[in-house]
């Protein structure tokens, strides 16, 4: 088992990954202050880990609220189901959230956890690779607006993360390379070694090969650890995690949220991204080539939706929290490994860039 | 005008309290950060005050979201329509929020600025009486759920908070007495002088004696800024503002939202905790009698609805946050001006005062 400490002073909490965890309740027992726990899951995970997941608590009050699962459904009427299954168990300040699931349930427990009885701890046990390499470390949480991704949400540090590989083994493979899309995106924005280690190894962290994953998966959270560490509230260089983003939550806002997942549009948003810096004269066609390849092989997209119109992508890239002064802020690329936040660039390129990068 | 300070490090805030304040953009400039400013007001208040709170902003975008008037409108639901008009207006993370009206304006204005792309600036203008003295100190936030009043919520501070005493002028009656039952807390729980103040100085109050009022509004705000200083998110002496309250949040949520003032409900909660402390040794008869006294001038009802049984405010009672591991914990008075928390009392008595003391 690997331990990893994302250290944010008295809110640090550690990230262990390794096989098999669910089946050590030794390892989350010391992280629960209260006599209660709720689980929170979804439909699709529910059957397959919830037992598991609520034998890792004993001698405690644990009970569980089952989500409908999908991107579409995290909002703020569903949300409201944990607050009532709460109330209605008469869970007190002191109780433990679990979260138990992908992104969504990930968000969505701890933006609850966040704003019960204002405010109550949580832990998250991510089953999907996304989430464990990425939602899982920052303590963002969080739901939707119908006309904005993670608009609604609160700073809120899980007690502790428990990473376990195996859930992996009943991911969906679209879901997989989902979140691969992210392990990339930490290659690209700082970590140029990284990147030449996933192109020697996509295969098969493809084919699941499990000593590989919790590699890519403790590299994935040690880069965006340290970055949060130094940026809790994402006032600077947290925003460079937003690779991809921009672009990313216009395609999945304008497609409707869940038609695209996650990874897949901020796979084609990096490469949006990237066509963008190569246009500014940063990268070479042969660099954005090279980060079209591996998004391939990891049966990523590389286009955005031909259905989203530049005008709808202006649309959405303006109502993204990356605005200030209704100026559109972007994550650009200086190189493969290095990533910048900038509003100051030539209008025409961002239009163009809408234009150009197309199927 | 008198300024205090409540004093929290990093998010400490300045409270001005005075005659026409409404008056003085230069007052509230200083805590505005970026160029947006939202105005959440309701429909009681907007005609009154809007206008004049907008001219506070100048040359920034000022726009306003106007509630329904009531606590039975302090939900999830209505609290989304302040998300809506931010996000259709592409309000920026660096916007402000300011908060005109009432508890509940402050309340959900606070709660919205907490979670809105997960926490921007607010300030707050309280208008009735009980919100100058008491939600306007402590940055608690939040929304009531159906079962449980503010379940949902965040401790968010403002940038300042503007007690103009002229907003007094406007308000109804039944609100000016609700208004006073906070204030008379503030002498129970900790200011045996401020009560005989009160006791002194309760006719002129009523009749809104502007210099009375400041005077009663900043002894309040500086007892609750003491206790808030000393215990920002509620883990000890924090909760002594809560004298009467579970049992009021009972009459509260068993009547309806919004039958009951709030400071109606406290007030009758107070007698209940008095009489309560009465049998357990502590208050003498002629206490019960004096405290019942001041809040019978202040028109203030001291006996619960006979409407609701003893077993709706055990039920209501056990839903309230302050349970823990499934105990009642309440305030109750050691003396006039000295509170203390317990839920080490014999079970009968709690049974005894739900009977015992009603009309």
């Amino acid at each position: 088992m690997i331990t990893l400490t994302v250290d944010l002073a008295e809110r640090s909490y550690p990230i262990f990954i390794g096989q098999d965890l669910l089946q050590q309740p030794g390892l989350v027992a010391p992280f629960v202050k209260g006599t209660q726990v709720m689980i929170v899951t979804n439909s699709t995970v529910a059957p397959l880990y919830l037992d598991r997941a609520k034998a890792l608590f004993t001698d405690l009050q644990v009970d569980a609220v089952v989500l409908p699962d999908g991107e579409e459904y995290k909002n703020l009427e569903i949300l409201n189901r944990i607050f009532d299954q709460l109330i209605g168990g008469h869970f007190d300040r002191k109780s433990t959230l679990v979260a138990l699931g992908g992104g969504v349930i990930g968000d969505m427990t701890g933006f609850a956890a966040a704003a019960y009885q204002r405010g109550v701890p949580f832990i998250q046990i991510p089953t999907t690779l996304l989430s464990q390499v990425d939602s899982s470390v920052g303590g963002k949480t969080g739901v939707n607006h119908p006309q904005g991704k993670n608009m609604i949400g609160a700073f809120h540090q899980p007690q502790a993360v428990v990473i376990d590989t195996l859930t992996l083994n009943t991911l969906e493979d679209r879901q997989l390379s989902a979140g691969l899309a992210e392990v990339i995106k930490y290659g690209l924005i700082r970590d140029l070694a990284f990147f030449e280690w996933l192109e020697q190894n996509l295969e098969g962290l493809m084919a699941r090969d499990h000593a590989l994953l919790a590699q890519a998966i403790e590299r994935s959270c040690q880069n965006k650890a340290d970055i949060v560490a130094a940026d809790e509230t994402e006032q600077g260089q947290r925003a460079l995690l937003n690779l991809g983003h921009t672009f990313g939550h216009a395609i999945e806002a304008g497609m409707g949220y869940g038609a695209w997942l996650h990874g897949e549009a901020i796979s084609a948003g990096m490469m949006q991204a990237a066509y963008m810096s190569q246009l500014l004269g940063d990268l070479s066609a042969a660099d954005v080539e090279r980060i079209g390849a591996i998004f391939k092989r990891a049966k990523l997209p590389i286009y955005p939706p031909n259905e989203l119109s530049n005008e709808q992508f202006m649309h959405y890239m303006a109502g993204d929290k990356k605005v200030q002064a209704g100026k559109v802020r972007l994550v650009l690329l200086k190189s493969i490994g290095q990533a910048y936040i900038s509003g100051d660039y030539p209008a025409e390129l961002l239009q163009k860039t809408l234009t150009e990068w197309r199927s």
